[in-house]
């Protein structure tokens, strides 16, 4: 008999965290089936990965060719978003696609008891406290795939919730943390996507520099990990090695360490509860590493950082407006239109007279970031 | 009706670790009652203990006052230090003396079901594999009270076995880390003493700056993890405050950290499975710390550290004549008898020619603990 293979299908197959996975899928032959691929617009990518892969379903919402062309070259079938999520064969659904377009597949996923393995980030910071409250209704694994809400996952492993003290999140500082301050206002798009340590989409990667991201990550551990908002803290740390600290109630402190690679918290996700042998990633070596350093983050360098928890506290449908604000600003920047310090402003100016709507529908949250979205465009 | 108190029995209750353990239940009252206390020939601070801790049952082994002087003037009963290692009252038992003198009251705590928690490290290194089997035959916990060994059993926690990659024990470098090898020719016993990070008893302060102590930690960690030599490795970390590291086969590494501080390790074990709340115990703060420095030991300054290995390897009583000739070389450096570096040699000179026993009795690993002893007594 055949060993069983755990059906997997990727929302944003073609993105940086589409591809990891299935280079993570590829090293562990014989576990895993992909049952499912979903890709915006890189059809070229697709299509190699569909050759590759041979999944059953694909979906694909570019222009440059049709889905109806992909499919009849490499014989696989076309279905809807939301089809392919909740596909009967799926025994675990990725979502690595970013924005708010994978939100109601992914509910509907948790609906059909699929476990989610998740790397898009803006549906746990709009939706966190409905997605938790969904994934626990149906019993399902809701499993953060990123460095540092899996570090936080790791170092909570076999320990209870109620010893949690603190918990620190570690920030690389981004593409612009060595610049000065007055220099900050004239970087140039291209600029920011040099990140230090890792290498990430592009709005991720802009995310990175201006810690918008980090605030995400603050907003998401609060969610994953159901903390206050008081305990969980940020800390610069230009290496990248250790991606997150818990501090327990007795006063010790775990971490998680590794050499920056996005296929650890992939895989770790893919097969949890298992860890499994992977000679494709390196490992932390202690005296390789000889100093690993810290320090407080510059609120003056990072505006967008406390200026976007302080939105996500009020609740509601902030945070939905805010990851809209910030999705048109980025890329605002990324297409030159604003310097890197506007980032911040038009965001504030954006949503400031936001109208939140307490106990949100799915529909609610994506009109928030439709609505943030559109409020940047409009001051543009 | 009152709350359950968990007994505790200290064997060495008057040394570093165990005023330490009595400081910790002291933050704790309420949880803990003292069942029996042990010391060596501190009479005066047991007497304290006595008074402050009514333990039911008490031993000294003194010679500056009698144990019926102590036991009549405080009204507390005189028991064998056996009796008081199984006496019924004792739901823990904490082995904190040094030396082999708590060996067969261990043995004989475990099998009349006592958990124990034990920081006798001579203990687990003379007869670890016995150690181990007898605590699962008799279901008992054995509990690491050590800062490296509680980070790693910490790190375990949740985790499986069969994913330990490598162990990481983090060694502060001792006293003498910072001055010349050709100076430490001359150094003084006095000098040995100033620890950098730690505060503990003379004997292992002496064995941190020769580094035996680090591979007694090594040897320690084989036994109570069940992991291979080749599997452990140990690296410099000047500042103390990540005490092991644990690495795991899908290339994931975690940390425990914590400000030097033996009370930690020490509430640990007592609390073990709770974490319990401590203000006394600082935490650790990444922004304070900024640095944390790690580097390869240089085997010419700590000559000790390998071939300790090297005589642990062969197994059977050789671990336990490396005991008893590094207490007895210890002392004589203590009291200026022989130089710092001469250690290393009169150890290895004393113990080379030594007859080991396969498969021991708990008898043959006193005896050769007493003839190492004796070795290097009969060449100074």
């Amino acid at each position: 008999m055949d060993s069983y293979l755990k059906g997997i299908t990727i929302l944003g197959s073609t993105g940086s965290v589409g591809t990891q996975t299935l280079d993570v899928i590829k090293t562990h032959s014989g576990k895993f089936k992909i049952v499912g691929l979903a890709a915006n617009n890189n059809h070229i990518q697709l299509s190699k990965q569909v050759e590759a892969y041979t999944p059953k379903y694909i979906t694909y919402s570019g222009t440059s060719t049709t889905l109806e062309d992909i499919c009849n070259t490499y014989q696989v079938s076309k279905r809807k978003l939301s089809e392919i999520a909740t596909s009967k064969e799926t025994d675990l659904l990725v979502v690595a696609t970013t924005g708010s377009v994978s939100l109601t597949p992914t509910f509907e996923a948790i609906s059909s008891g699929k476990n989610i393995a998740i790397a898009n980030k803006e549906i746990i910071i709009m939706a966190g406290e409905k997605l938790i409250s969904h994934a626990q209704t149906h019993n399902v694994n809701l499993m953060p795939v990123d460095s540092e809400p899996s570090a936080i996952w790791q170092c909570l492993i076999g320990e209870k919730h109620s010893d949690i003290d603190k918990i620190t999140i570690t920030a690389s500082g981004g593409a612009f943390r060595d610049i000065s301050i007055e220099n900050l206002e004239t970087v140039s798009a291209k600029d920011s996507l040099n990140h230090p340590t890792w290498n990430m989409g592009s709005k991720i990667t802009v995310d990175s520099a201006t810690m918008m991201n980090k605030a995400f990550e603050v907003i998401e551990a609060k969610w994953l990990f159901d903390v206050d908002w008081d305990d969980i803290n940020v800390i610069l740390h230009p290496e990248s090695l250790v991606h997150s600290f818990v501090g327990f109630s007795d006063g010790s402190t775990k971490a998680q360490i590794s050499p920056p690679d996005m296929r650890l918290p992939i895989q770790y996700a893919l097969f949890h509860p298992e860890r499994m042998e992977n000679k494709n990633l390196q490992k932390f070596n202690p005296a390789k590493s000889k100093n690993i350093t810290f320090k407080e983050i510059d609120n003056n360098r990072y505006p967008c950082f406390e200026m976007a928890l302080s939105y996500a506290k009020k609740g509601g449908t902030w945070a939905s407006a805010l990851c809209g604000a910030d999705e048109s600003a980025v890329s605002a920047f990324l297409s030159e239109q604003i310097g890197f310090m506007e980032i911040s402003e038009i965001i504030k100016s954006a949503i400031h007279s936001h109208n939140s709507i307490e106990s949100p529908t799915l529909e609610d949250l994506i009109a928030a970031y439709n609505w943030g979205q559109e409020q940047v465009n409009n001051i543009l």
